[in-house]
């Protein structure tokens, strides 16, 4: 398989899009995607999405999307990973690209959520649990989550406010992301006075719903050289299952990176990925998070724009945010929150209770 | 791109399945696949499918098949092109393998869409179409295909009993088909008198709702000396889209093998889809098949195990249905439906109202 680079990405701010449709939050990352990379070319589009159907009233998405970007007649499959959909794309994108099928590739995750008002968004993303298992008994992502931390406070001895770290630096990063959604830098108090949604689980440990769209143009890295920006490697592209836990995968990389972005759904899930991706010893992430390690400045950044919590969680268009937002630090364009130095960076985006995880390593 | 081939199939027939979750349908398809392949391996899962978050309450659908098949932790993507999502999972599979990340991987079409009454099910295909241009004003698919049907019968003088004979073919090779649903032979009396849908569609010129699943698996070609089974290459794979709106096309009529298996959702359908491909000259598609040329004997049989009109069309997984048919006619194990020496044959799935194809020729 040939050797594939991220030759240029775009994103639009997460909001509440009110005066826009899905197709309109698409077409325009889209855009900025190809005015960054400066290659017309486009062979093939993957679109990420989880719940275009059920909240936007739209399946056949590729093809809606490859329309409206005037993008026809090429091939476009939109690909389904519940929460992990936008890396999913990436990586079925990474595959047609590398197999030579296809030279230049585009890569969407879009989202529109707030269509609806927050019982039918709870509902639509309990699609990712099991239908006859559990979300037939009622059970949300925030409960399912909420089971995950009670025990992990049980397990560590750990306190609500020691997952505080998580959500705190999110927002810090946040504060310096121009399309972040929650801008505003909080406290521990803050942090610990949010309301309850699911005990142990309040609304500062949890991202919030909301709409966006991010894009990423690919190809072969040994064509890159005609690119406008400098191009960013995908040193690695892996994509894991499981029932529950995130155990199977043992990166030697994982250990080399300069900086993470992890599917911060809510603190606990950040808390579990670190330890699962074996940067944290089990029961120890709190601790790495108390000791400030995971700040800008510190030896294992994560959530570098705000991650889920801060820069916002449109489900489906996450996963390319967080790759658009390592791609900016490994250029040295993250601005005010550059992550000094930064060659390679790791970006997860998980689906369900820890099910299913999308796992890329770029590298300049 | 190294050579791909399909080097095992599995189907279950399509029917009401009353007793049996999507999950269920999927691990029997996907069990038979794998028997007939007589090779343990699976590195890649990739799940055609339109509908399981609407009428099945289940997304994260490809992790879910691979928890429920026992394939864990194996790497497992959901692929939706509206009603071509299941030729859309092998076009996805082909290019993992074909990539080389991957040797072996398994594809299966499932659908689950008689949980449902059937204005639901009208209502969720509709997803297809355009939501904010046509859904919007209430259009089903039969409808937009009765714009089409309708524009072709007067561009081409043709009447409604001149698509009888695309109908009656279906049902009398699906007389011959264990999978079929549809099992009974009908003649152009029955079709003339079946109930309008939506003029000038009516019953029999329509495929109907149901379940089903299909699979196939597939590996490099070099490998497969270790298979139980005949390998059957892939020698084509596309994709091409088009405007996701009927409304926007320019000319919306305008869409050597020895077997075809159209995306027969109407009879219309068939008859576009055969002078697209250029198998009929325009405007002579209904010539070609009332001289019988579609039949197991003619020089042109379609829908040879009864198409998505007699077999069934279970929306997502009809494209791998289509795909193990021709496996089964190419191996010459076609039993009373087998065309005689065939070698080459093609199986198109197509999304929307003619917005997305997928194309695949396979040979031996």
């Amino acid at each position: 398989m040939r050797d594939v680079s991220i030759i240029g990405v775009g994103q639009i701010p997460v909001a509440e899009h009110w005066d826009r449709s899905i197709r309109d939050l698409a077409v325009e990352a889209i855009a900025a995607a190809r005015q960054d990379a400066g290659i017309d070319r486009v062979d093939v589009l993957f679109v990420g999405n989880m719940l275009s159907g059920e909240l936007a009233g739209q399946e056949n998405l590729a093809t809606l999307v490859a329309d409206a970007a005037g993008l026809l007649p090429i091939e476009a499959l939109k690909i389904e990973a519940a929460c992990a959909s936008g890396g999913a794309a990436l990586r079925a994108a990474h595959l047609a690209v590398g197999s030579g099928a296809h030279d230049y590739a585009l890569v969407v995750g879009v989202e529109k959520m707030t269509d609806y008002l927050t019982d039918g968004v709870t509902a639509a993303l309990a699609l990712a649990a099991d239908a006859d298992y559990e979300a037939a008994h009622g059970i949300t992502f925030a409960a399912l989550n909420a089971l995950l931390m009670r025990r992990y406070m049980y397990e560590h001895q750990a306190r609500h406010e020691d997952f505080a770290p998580f959500s705190v630096n999110a927002h810090a990063n946040a504060a310096l992301n121009p399309h972040a959604m929650y801008r505003q830098p909080i406290t521990v108090d803050d942090f610990e006075r949010s309301p309850w949604v699911a005990d142990p689980i309040n609304i500062l440990d949890s991202a919030g719903i909301c709409d966006g769209a991010a894009a990423l143009l690919i190809g072969p890295t040994s064509e890159t050289r005609r690119a406008r920006r400098p191009p960013v490697r995908i040193a690695a592209s892996a994509t894991a299952t499981d029932t529950l836990g995130l155990a199977e995968r043992k990166d030697p990389l994982v250990w080399d990176v300069d900086l993470f972005e992890p599917h911060d759904a809510f603190t606990i899930v950040s808390v579990l990925t670190l330890e699962a991706c074996g940067l944290a010893d089990r029961g120890r992430a709190l601790k790495l998070a108390a000791e400030g390690r995971i700040g800008l400045e510190g030896d294992i950044p994560i959530c570098t724009f705000g991650g889920l919590k801060g820069r916002g969680h449109p489900v489906g268009a996450s996963g390319v945010y967080q790759l658009v937002e390592t791609v900016l630090q490994l250029r040295g364009e993250a601005g005010p929150a550059q992550v000094r130095g930064a060659t390679i960076g790791m970006a997860q985006s998980v689906g369900g209770s820890g099910s299913v995880a999308v796992t890329h390593i770029l590298q300049v």
